[in-house]
């Protein structure tokens, strides 16, 4: 990771909390948080040009490498709010993308990140993931202008 | 199906229910049960010569065409029990497994049956599945004896 | 049940199919129609006027007595669609509702019905549930005009 | 956090990968790892005396502060394996929880920490939870001999 942040454009997944996505405790549990961070990524990918479809298509995947968040408020059932993603990073065949849940009030419940990588089915489906060079033109894509 | 009923033999599938998998009202989320019972149905077939592995390499699925679950009993925060699977119907490319969920005191908490196909992908992983007529070996595997 | 269906209005659910509600086969991991099934059935309840912070603060749940689903097309990773739900009846102290799940082409991929009880906790949450007899004054604010 | 690490008793929870737990590149969703990150951490609790009923009795819950997984290899099909969990810190009202995914072969699958809060609700379920420091009588129960 170099000095300089990328600068990058603001994906944007609405979420409401659902009864079983919340425990005992009235709250969210808290892995709803990821399955929402990658619904957001998935979907922030689709959003420049690379939906499930395309995805699919050309063998691709985004495999983890790591993930984790920070819970600051909770969630509470049938609450509103958005994912707000941004490309943090990119690295040679990998990339970081940093998640914020916000409340439709604005409070900000949730910030993680998941670290990610650009991958290629070798042989197609079900065959091994090889990582693939990011090239200059999937970054300009996220490039905020 | 015909009058008789299959005499199968008897699945067992150990569960505890996490706190993830309960709802703010502090019992079991509903679809848990149906969780449950898919990983039941593979386990079944697992422990009778069809492992995950050999039902991948075979290009094999088992798709469902119903399910239904009748909920007896409130399950709460880790408490333990099983699912009991049979065999309860063999079609010409279908079957029906009947699934009971027994907490370990012998309380039923639910039952429910999934309908399936025997399925094959037509051209490898990714394609079409199409239904499988199925055979008197299958068969005899769930036989009791 | 009587003989004539209640004419309800109908309830709508916008879902999106994710990554993670998919399995190994590439399409909806089917507890995920139960899922969306409970999570209208609660925005139904709030569109009427029975939001989670209501039903909460007057110690309500809908607990459930069955569900069954018939699954008709697959559905795929991003597509969208909307869950349409009906009151199919009233009973009692319970009801049943209808639950469609169509893609936004307008192709019918699942449909079930969930059957529950109208619950109040007997002496505040985390206290036994007790079924409370349906009033007219509810059943009307599901009654299509 | 004091420079030594505390010498933690190893929980082991047994898990299994379900065909619903895989995403469509038939591999583990990632979010399944910290399903079984939290079920570890309850059942971690319940083998030094603490179970979900006397949690529940005495009004408690351990609300994540953050949480992080790295991922070291992919997990299949039916795979078994268990999750060991280790106090890797205690702090005033909060302790950190350490977890290894480790498949049956032996193999780190994944390794990630929970660090949580020790709360009680303030004023029975349902009311604002409270951060308790922790005792040297609950650290005690955790410590290697």
């Amino acid at each position: 990771m170099s000095g300089a942040e990328f600068q990058s454009i603001v994906g944007k997944f609405p979420v409401q909390l659902q009864w079983g996505d919340c425990d005992p405790a009235g709250i969210i549990f808290y892995p709803t948080y990821f399955r929402w961070f990658d619904a957001a990524t998935w979907n922030f990918f689709a959003a420049i040009g690379y939906p499930a479809s395309r995805m699919k298509a050309e063998h691709r995947a985004m495999p983890l490498v790591s993930a984790e968040c920070q819970f600051l408020a909770p969630m509470e059932h049938q609450e509103r709010g958005e994912v707000r993603s941004r490309i943090a990073r990119w690295g040679g065949k990998s990339f970081a993308v940093t998640h914020e849940a916000v409340r439709e009030d604005g409070t900000l419940l949730a910030r993680g990140t998941e670290t990610r990588v650009w991958g290629v089915y070798a042989a197609g489906p079900g065959t091994p993931l090889k990582g693939e060079t990011i090239g200059g033109d999937l970054k300009a894509l996220f490039k905020a202008r």
